[in-house]
Parts: structure tokens; sequence; C-alpha cells
């Protein structure tokens, strides 16, 4: 199916990229992938990680700056990556600090296009 | 004063660099910095994006990711970059849709141990 495959390529394709899921904005997955002795509990993290769009779009409504697109994450241990895909649903990877970040963006946003004409 | 320095220098340097400040994280500004013509409530904004930064952190934690160094939000209208300086206080930088968001991050990142040693 597309979304799993979507979800595996980027993963695959990336150095330092972990897993990756894509979520309805409900907090409900529709595919999630990881590569082998990744350790991450992918379907809280893509919970919290929809609290945290709904908090940052609030945000950009209120000041004027128009619908949120795409979030980067990055703390001590991760590299997050969420792209909006539509209303929704959204991407989400998660990658090693030192993960090839451009080129993760650029294919999700090669993805967009194929996902939004399925959903 | 070193704040207003470092809020106007990246602002000055950066290409669609519009606006910055320096925030506590509970919402009272340090100092702010926009291009002439700008019109961004910044406070608000800051105000906002504190609360973004306590939902993320907080999102972090409970899946043990570590605390959290860095957030870029991009929307239809800005590129926002915020950057956590320390438990207090963070940077935050509006920039144009293409703005030059690499030489941002570089220019951010430079200028962290010298606010840091200030605060």
């Amino acid at each position: 199916m597309i979304f799993e495959d979507v979800a595996k390529d980027v993963v695959e394709r990336v150095y330092g990229a972990l897993a990756s899921l894509i979520m309805g904005r409900d907090g409900i997955p529709l595919s999630m992938y990881h590569k082998e002795g990744v350790e991450i509990e992918l379907e809280s993290l893509g919970i919290e990680y929809s609290n945290v769009l709904a908090e940052v779009n609030r945000a950009s409504g209120s000041i004027g700056s128009g619908d949120l697109s795409e979030l980067s994450i990055l703390t001590e241990k991760y590299m997050i990556l969420l792209r909006i895909i539509n209303p929704d649903y959204f991407m989400c990877l998660i990658m090693a600090h030192d993960g090839n970040f451009g080129k993760a963006r650029y294919l999700r946003r090669k993805s967009l296009p194929k996902l939004r004409a399925e959903l």
C-alpha cells in the first residue's frame, strides 16, 4: 500500500532516519515503519505530536501567519520532522541527531502529491 | 546591550529575516528588533510561542527524547526559528518564506555561548 511504501522509503533511503509514521490529526496512525532494533514507542509519539501540531496551529493562527506546513524539532536525542499532508493527516519522521535532515525534508516534500491524491 | 545587539545582528545580516526577539520562557521579552516596515506583533508572538515550547518540551519529555534545543516552524507566510538559550530564555527569529534559513540557524547557534554567559 502506498502509505506503507512512503513511510518505509524515507527511513531506508536517508542517513540517520530511524522511524516514520503517517497519522491522523486525531492521533490514529495510518502506517508506521521503523528500522530494525529501533525502540521508539511510535504510536505514543504520534499522539504527543498531534497535540503539538494543534498547539502550533493555534499559535500561528492567532498571529496571522497562516496555516502550518512543516515543523522540525531538535532534541538531545532526536531530530523530529513533522509535515502536514492535509487538514486530517500528517507525516512524522524520527532521525538521529546527525542524520541527513536536508534529504529527509526533500523526500518528504516529494511524496506529498502522491499522498494527497490518496487521502 | 548584548541582547539588543544579538537580536539586531541576525535580522540585519540574514536575507529574508524580518524580526527577532529574546524572551523569557514565562513570556516576558528581554529584547526585540524588527526591520523597518515590518508589522508583526512581536510580544504576542513571543507569548504564543513560549506556550508552544512548553507543549513541545512536555511531548519530548514524555517520549524520552531529552531536552528540546531548537524548533522551526514553516507556515504559509513565515518561517519561525526558536532556539532555547537556557531553561529560562529562548530566541525567536521570524523570516520570510524564502529567507536564508541555513545562515540564520548558523548565526543563532554562534551567538549562544555569548548569551548564556550573560544570562
